[in-house]
């Protein structure tokens, strides 16, 4: 494709022409519905001007919503758009246009999930709703509905339901957490948290380092805040620390982002030498340390090296928690545990994102806490989670192809599968819905949006009998790729927003 | 004050070398505690430099916890600040430091609302408890927990519950808004709503129309999201179309905040004929209006222009909505309404931001709306209002000093009363406090701080009797101040966060 761009001073900036001439292209109809456009690299390459000037321009479309893209498909003109823009009372793209945010949380890629019925669902991280203590949770914010009444449907605390606050206090007592009510913020849940603590740190254009791989939510949050990510590699053991040196060593990091104890999406625990040596290595370069402890409760019972936090000694840990992935999501209750001015910050922040968080679902998670149903619910979940591991393991072990391996946490919602290098995971996907399993493509994680052969497996959202049908099924896809001539590696077609 | 500055190159920012100056010395104790700095323009002046280098080391000061400040009062060092840097282990203060959004959002200016016991308070918009519809609201919970279980405590949709979006949407049409549950998105009451919209539309250091006087959450918000505010005067009949035609005209607003239905503070709600000229002139500069119509089911059957949104056909206007002032705020559920680009938009920063809100709080508001208890709330909670704004007007018009006057929206939580020019607000709160009243100074809701002679009192918030016990107080603090000579104005001394 060539497009005429004026490259003198005073012209528009080169995404902006772009942008015009694929409008004009697409309302006259000369890029029909469902053409597809030209790969970012290519395009850029033969208009002589940079990725990420193409990359821009394709945002802008899709915001228009002129185009769409699929991870691993490219970029596509809509149905409906041809004449859509100068015609449609509703455009938001003449002389108004959304915010960078806007465009970069938009841009992000989409996998589709959609499978058959009967397809084992093992991509989301969210506890077995069979598991979920229906009962309990009804009684209790009856329960508090009744005792504490109209106080729990006003506005409540920025920082908190004091009620459940102090729980928090013990609970983080037990884990080596010495801190005090006024020290602990209540988030809309973790991501919340993740979210506050970047702004409260980071201002647009300063960088983030991120295990790499790590949850794909931190990256969108981040992207969404104009923020940069440093990707740092997890070894086995944990964050790779000398790698991370040299990331702070370079300067212009202002946090760190690390999954301590069952990472996400690894599930990998580090041990407490690890931890030292990462605090040191923060401490030295003045960089906040965010714990993102999510599935802290999930290792109830198992011998657990301290949270960052209970070995920090410089009051750069923030430490964030959540029961969405011990309990169940919903309430969209989470918090994080900082020195003050800190939380004073993130206390202003969430006043002006959200005011407060609801204090009835605050106060029913604190009944639920002190009744003891919490506990009880945490000691069934963990015999059922041991049980569902159990099953992955077994069925992983003996129907994975040669050249397979996977992560052993023993606890948590996920496991992490890396099968044969010659596999890519996103194109694996269709055949493995096919077959009656779905999972989370192992590139969704990595900052680079590399193609990868591994996949996360959420074995604690299915019984176990599903799990080892999801395994079966998964093992027979990979063995049916393998059997066929190579694949092309899928790339997700990530348009640079993690810059 | 004389603090030696180099002025080199390669030497550090100013405000940095102010805010180094400022811990020494209070470090070493020659700022005791209590010791007040002085004030900003002042400083620069003295100092020969710009007040915003001044404004934000003294921001710094307060975000390390050395300095803290009271609306109208000035920036004191705080007790036991001293020696505090140096020693204490939890210092976010020395390489690591807050973001400028950190800075701003902890930087607002903060008004002693405490009050002696039995004193009516006035000041938080809120509906009075004693009119929430408890026990219906507890049903709708329990009812809905039992009616569809699980599914209320996974994530949700990030874009909402879709049975409480069909409720909206229905809702919606009785007041001519044409919609469907796809261009609605939920939100975590309206601040996340405004928030949102904010972040849509504007990157950092892009400027906002809003009404002067306006919600001061409003500008905490665009504060917090390094947004400038662009403020148009209030008018008797509305905003000041000219005004905001001329603060267009000058570009760089990315975004218009308005409130046409009972506005906060003042409780105007414009007419028909000025809701189409808004639009026309919004069109006319293609700038995006965001309708915050907080208060719309206030005016329950009362003759109301139809909203902003509903009356456009440019596509240009975002309405929000929320049940905080007419139910109860608690359960913390906003929506805003807006073109397919827009919503998509909203639904990634949502996501981006605390991912859903809870499916539970969703599904009860739509079984209380569907069950008919929040209509028959609704025409109870009507009765109780007009009964407390006539208690209201009765009081005001036999009590307030000459040359007072006061706005009569006759529904909504509050009215706006404005005292002889010679009264300032924020420094007649603590007498009035005395003698058995709180509410907001009207300073604390113009974007340029000004000092006010008017207040919001929000009758909604208490019973007749109450309502009238604290108009009566209120005017014997004025007449009390008036017969004595004439205070020196206060102003907040909120530090040009709103630059």
């Amino acid at each position: 494709m060539v497009i005429p761009l004026e490259r003198h001073r005073g012209a528009a900036p080169l995404s902006q022409q772009v942008v015009a001439y694929l409008r004009r292209a697409i309302d006259a109809g000369r890029l029909p519905a469902g053409a597809k456009l030209p790969p970012i690299r290519d395009l850029a390459r033969d208009l002589g001007v940079n990725r990420e000037t193409v990359a821009d321009a394709y945002r802008q479309l899709a915001v228009l919503g002129l185009t769409e893209s699929g991870v691993g498909r490219g970029t596509f003109v809509r149905p409906g758009a041809a004449g859509a823009s100068p015609g449609k009372p509703a455009s938001f793209g003449g002389p108004m246009s959304l915010s960078r945010a806007a465009a970069a949380a938009t841009a992000l890629p989409v996998v589709d999930y959609a499978a058959p019925a009967g397809a084992v669902r093992l991509e989301r991280l969210v506890p077995d709703p069979s598991c979920y203590p229906l009962d309990d949770y009804r009684r209790a914010v009856d329960g508090v509905l009744r005792g504490e009444g109209a106080a729990l449907l006003d506005y409540g605390d920025p920082a908190g339901h004091d009620g459940l606050r102090r729980v928090l206090v013990e609970r983080l007592a037990h884990a080596g957490i010495e801190t005090s009510a006024d020290d602990v913020v209540i988030t809309g849940g973790s991501t919340q948290a993740l979210a506050i603590a970047a702004r409260a740190f980071c201002d647009p254009g300063d960088a983030v380092a991120v295990e790499s791989p790590t949850y794909p939510g931190l990256l969108a949050t981040l992207a969404s805040l104009g923020l940069r990510v440093a990707p740092v590699p997890l070894a086995a053991d944990g964050l790779d620390l000398d790698a991370l040196e040299g990331v702070l060593a370079r300067g212009g990091v202002r946090m760190v982002c690390t999954m301590p104890t069952l990472q996400n999406p690894t599930g990998i625990t580090t041990d407490v030498a690890h931890r030292r040596r990462l605090l040191a290595i923060a401490g030295r370069f003045g960089v906040p340390v965010l714990e993102d402890d999510f599935q802290h409760d999930l290792r109830s019972g198992m011998p657990t090296a301290p949270p960052l936090r209970a070995l920090d000694r410089s009051g750069l840990v923030v430490h964030v928690g959540t029961v969405s992935k011990s309990l169940f999501p919903g309430p969209r209750v989470g918090w994080l545990v900082a020195a003050p001015a800190m939380t004073s910050a993130a206390t202003a922040l969430k006043r002006g994102m959200d005011l407060t968080s609801s204090p009835l679902a605050q106060a029913a998670l604190a009944r639920l806490c002190r009744s003891g149903a919490y506990d009880r619910h945490l000691r069934r979940f963990m015999r059922a989670l041991a049980e569902r591991h159990a099953s992955a393991v077994d069925a992983l072990a003996r129907h994975l192809p040669a050249g397979s391996r996977f992560t052993r946490p023993g606890s948590g919602l996920a496991l992490w599968v890396t099968l044969p290098d010659q596999l890519d995971t996103l194109a694996l996907l269709p055949a493995a819905k096919q077959r009656g399993v779905v999972y989370t493509p192992g590139t969704l994680f990595y900052p680079d949006a590399r193609p990868s052969s591994s996949l996360r497996l959420v074995v604690g959202a299915a019984d176990p009998d599903a799990v080892a049908r999801g395994v079966r099924a998964l093992a027979d896809a990979a063995c049916a790729a393998l059997s066929r001539p190579r694949p092309r590696p899928a790339r997700a077609d990530r348009v640079a927003i993690h810059v």
